[in-house]
């Protein structure tokens, strides 16, 4: 559950190696954490990704840092130069930040249904509910308080934090992990307007998540209504995200927190979705697509770019002209063309 | 908690006349599952009620179909027809995926206070807590993990799914459904703000939730600051949705995710609201409204009609010369002003 | 959990004197309850302080109201005039509605790491789970099935509600509230984007609570990538809302519910942020200032103000209108431009 600090020292050139990154400087400075550029003391290594940092380089006490071959030549310090500086951070967070081990085993009060079969280096907590016939695998490590349903496929590696809940035949990849508050498979918003009061239709569809998807606290992913709702691999969900039934949503795909998704849309591979945008159900978007916060998709996108809808904060009085000249748009529109003509005719 | 494919084949008589749709064609086949028109197969029945979808009429492969009285002639296949194929499809699929039954009683690991008094009828999963003084009815299923706070009222044929919050003196209607991570009752968000500190306003109304409701997940309907927070019968919630203290939601509105409606606000009857639209507090919105997706309600809507507020997303280059554009529209209604004067003079 | 309420009568004069407020009229008169003007009998006090409910003051039944200097005069009844009405109602609801005390102890169902350190007055409610190395003050109040993980700091007085989740290293200061299905800590959203596959990145800093925070349904704070997530005293969060990895939340700010704040958000102090606003990552915004409800922030705000950017509602044929007329707004400018350059030539 936690990424405690614990990893003794590594020399610079341990770290190269281990990540495939290119060494320059001295290789045995001993580093045994990771820090921010500002933060840093010595024995950190820190990174440079972001140009708008840069000032920061000159002035840290880290040790080491990582940089890309632009950066490289604007510090003096023992550094790691890497094509993709963040994502070598990346790895090298990961050395002294191992993911927590648990110990594997059932705890005594988790509740197991008799037909469910759970690997045994697979990790259940206190307090987990485990439905008749679902599946665990190797290495998987269920928390405290989860509850998943009957049917369900819990590949290896996969993580639930605390108090997840899985519904029914619902299917996760090797190496997926939820955070706590993630509901998964869940019905569908479907009910049929019978003369001013609903019919629940059955949401008889399942969720499949693919592998090393990443979904956050309190997202929610809805069963679909006869097919499916589809998350394929490497998928990337921040939290409180709501992914309506039948949606399918394409590998490498990032969604931040506060997006909503509605059925049966289609989004493409490797798109990015910022937060808080809505996206309307029955629709697609290509592959590669970003969408801008805050943003409202009304309409299949075709073709990949960036695409915007939200219009930024004004002081209040200044909003308040604009919002009343917007009615009148269209008036505008008309007295410009009868000026046009006016002049037109003279 | 799922919907099980359990049922043996029915004849399409049987389904018509337990549906109460009119047979037309060869009531003797067999029907053993329902599906998408695309998705059949020999056994299936499916069907067509966007008219978007008319051409997977022809090439369905299902053995029957429920279809409306317009499309009927479209198919030569065995029908049902209907004034609404959504909703006798709806009906269809609940007889081949009844709603799961549960073994009544209460699981061992369940805690319940001493003054609870539970029907012998409902079920009471693993680790569920129940408050004192609180009743449930015949039938309720109650999931794992659960918890319903001191003196709630929670009717009969009411189910919870696994992990629901239930606070206190809460009121929970027949029949009523909650999906996982919906929490009711929690305090509205009342405070008093002196010089600069905030003084808590304790909460001290309840929720009320009528029969028929079904509720999403991690939804929250926050309790009334002294009156009550009202959910009629037969509103449908969708997931992510938050409802402030001392609304009223009319009977048959249906709400999709993400829906935030602030304090006080009183939501007609009949009304769809759509997703991610924001409505603010103390106002008031007329039976039978729609309020597109993704649009803000600053006031009271007194006619029943459709509204909309949402700009849908541009290309980012072009969205920015419109956004940077709406700053100057007051001076566009000056500039054309002074035109029309000046053409006015000559 | 709840404010039953147990209180019996008091006179107002006992009222005045315990709130600090001016008694203005018959002291003697028995007040056993708290109510709305207009719902309130004999024996209920009631408060007035937005001037748009005066009316109710002439019609309401109660033994006596809390108004006031302004409103003092508009009513014969006994009253406490106060500078802050809706404060002094706070205050006089407390005592009729004290905060549910709760038993000491921990309840035999809880786990609880071997080196946690729980004082004696705290109350672990039926299921919690608590890590090693965790401390929980005095008189702290752990509901049923919330989840603590390991070195955790949970101060004096401070309330988890049912189901609430803390994952390792977090901080949580004295009297603070957390209300059902909040989520504290987990991994903020951090990736690198290695040639279209995502290597996540180690969250590896905490979430650090300040002292009279109150935290509502299902809301989500997640940990910092290195430095920590800080909320600072006496902030008040609603239900639903996210907040990033890196964000500092200045004291005594007030967030709505259903708003998404980005990483590295800085919000200064007394900001006040209405229901469904947007703040995007990596800006500041300036202590005292105030976010309208459903508006997006993406710039930093350097001056202290009312910022809106929320369209209201139109009609739905209406908003047609202006829609399609946005896209042509450039055009306007230059069209006006014209016409100006046109009429200056003659």
């Amino acid at each position: 559950m936690d990424r405690t600090h614990h990893a003794p020292g590594l020399s610079l050139r341990d770290l190269a190696s281990r990540c495939g990154a290119e060494l320059s400087g001295d290789g045995d400075v001993m580093i045994d954490r990771v820090a921010t550029l500002d933060g840093a003391g010595p024995g950190a290594i820190a990174f440079l990704s972001n140009p708008r940092y840069r000032a920061q380089l000159a002035r840290t006490h880290a040790s080491a840092v990582i940089v890309s071959m632009r950066d490289a030549a604007a510090t003096p310090l023992p550094k790691l130069v890497a094509q993709n500086p963040y994502a070598t951070y990346a790895r090298v967070a990961a050395i002294f930040h191992p993911a927590e081990s648990t110990q594997a085993g059932i705890h005594p009060t988790a509740v197991v249904g008799a037909s469910a079969r759970i690997a045994p280096s697979a990790t259940l907590g206190a307090y987990v509910v485990v439905g008749e016939g679902t599946t665990i695998g190797e290495r998987a490590r269920i928390h405290a308080g989860s509850v998943i349903g009957d049917g369900c496929q819990i590949s290896e590696d996969v993580v639930l934090h605390p108090r997840v809940v899985i519904y029914a035949r619902s299917s996760i990849g090797a190496r997926t992990v939820l955070h706590s508050g993630a509901v998964i498979g869940a019905d569908g918003f479907g009910m049929a307007d019978e003369q001013g009061r609903w019919v629940k239709v059955p949401q008889i569809g399942r969720v499949v998540i693919g592998a090393d998807v990443e979904i956050g606290a309190n997202t929610t992913i809805d069963r679909g209504a006869i097919d499916d709702t589809i998350i394929e691999d490497d998928v990337k969900l921040d939290n409180q995200i709501q992914i309506g039934h039948n949606c399918r949503i394409g590998a490498h795909t990032a969604i931040a927190g506060c997006v909503g998704i509605a059925g049966s849309a289609q989004i493409g591979r490797n798109c990015q979705i910022g937060g808080a945008a809505m996206i309307t159900g029955h629709l697609h978007i290509a592959d590669g697509t970003i969408i801008s916060a805050a943003t409202g998709v009304f309409d299949s996108i075709e073709t990949a770019g960036v695409y915007t809808s939200a219009f930024p904060a004004l002081p209040h009085r200044e909003w308040r002209h604009v919002a009343s000249v917007m009615r009148r748009l269209r008036t505008f529109a008309e007295r410009i063309r009868a000026l046009e003509r006016r002049l037109g005719r003279e």
